[in-house]
């Protein structure tokens, strides 16, 4: 088995994910999100791009009663919607048998580029265990897409990814790694325990720090919380 | 001053490097290589994409007499040329006051993609405080840019960038970083010192290991023998 990281969703064509599998990470915070809320029982997620894309969806399929619009444009929630893109808002009694239209830019753009990929799963630090054992089981060469942040690298998905393939690596010492895989899986090694040292100085951290988000932060890197990993399938996020 | 890292030039398009200089890096072996040669004494190089490119600009400049066509194709001397692209090869006696024609792919294609940078410096292990100080002394927005192994991340170009980005913000500490130089920086600051063992199973250095290059590899991870920066203009690398 071969295991591709690529650090940003705009490194890879959606092309390339045929015949892989693929594990999408957003970890600050779209996917630890999508993972929390199908814990707590919600039905499904709609990924969607944009907000106007959210309203449309809920009001098409006719789901007003049952519908939430969530999600974030430029980290706070977007005006009208009921819930912004804390995984700490996606309670039991908030989101619970409901479908969620969920607006963010970095985290969908990465699913919807990894649509071709045989199995598509949503990883974070919160499943990162599940999501690895699932990897390991599939036995088909996998891509780990990183959103990234600004069409770049970012430290806090890199370390996700990091930590997933460590745990792979320790299921199954065949697997090969490329490259960037190597260095997010040293990075984490290295940081192990103490990831919010490692994300100090990066991009979105601090910005979501600067926003007082300290408590979706210290949420999203708690690992193996959820023992759960959704799936990506024609156009929604399913347990 | 910002610092932009970039794992591989193929992630980064030839316009953003307007108004920003730049640092281009593919360690093993070619930046390494130009460094040495220089400091050896040859009068500049000519970097190529292919081997008839080579021997065609030898032929048309007439320098036939004092010009060397060296470099590898798959990591191996291509037939016909003078010397291959191992830097302990281009000693005093071999290059000394010639004109290098050099054809790699990944490092003259990193170059090249970069040539409307202010300034263009060649970066490698051997020179890397040097070209901190070039970086740190410039003042400007610099973008490094790694060569990367078939168009991703290469391990051994991303533990370069972050030995130099180290030494640039020992140097300035209000130096800003992108994420992806803070990841570099970090797993350098982690291998300092035993950067083979970083780099162990990583695409390019283990095919150089398998070839018996592993006198080059010593050579290509040595930090701070060379105390010149190579500037890249108008199609030529010199002193």
């Amino acid at each position: 088995m071969y295991i591709r990281l690529s650090e940003a969703y705009r490194y890879i064509n959606e092309n390339e994910f045929y015949n892989h599998n693929a594990v999408v990470i957003d970890v600050l915070r779209a996917t630890s999100t999508m993972i929390t809320a199908l814990y707590n029982g919600c039905r499904h997620i709609v990924p969607v791009k944009k907000a106007e894309d959210a309203i449309r969806m809920q009001k098409d399929m006719d789901l007003v009663s049952e519908g939430i619009l969530g999600g974030e444009q430029d980290a706070k929630r977007i005006s009208g919607f009921d819930l912004g893109n804390s995984p700490l808002e996606y309670t039991r009694d908030n989101i619970g048998r409901k479908v969620i239209f969920l607006s963010t830019t970095n985290g969908t753009n990465a699913i919807v580029n990894a649509k071709h990929a045989k199995k598509l799963y949503i990883g974070a630090l919160n499943n990162a265990s599940a999501v690895a054992r699932r990897v390991a089981a599939g036995a088909a060469d996998t891509i780990i897409s990183c959103a990234g942040t600004g069409g770049e690298l970012s430290v806090d998905d890199f370390l996700t990814a990091g930590a997933i393939i460590d745990r792979i690596k320790n299921m199954d010492q065949e697997v090969r790694l490329n490259d960037s895989a190597i260095a997010a899986q040293r990075l984490y090694q290295m940081f192990c325990g103490k990831l919010g040292k490692a994300m100090a100085g990066s991009l979105h951290y601090e910005k979501l720090k600067k926003l007082k988000f300290d408590a979706d932060i210290e949420y999203c890197l708690r690992e193996d919380i959820i023992d759960l990993v959704p799936q990506y399938n024609d156009g929604l996020v399913v347990k």
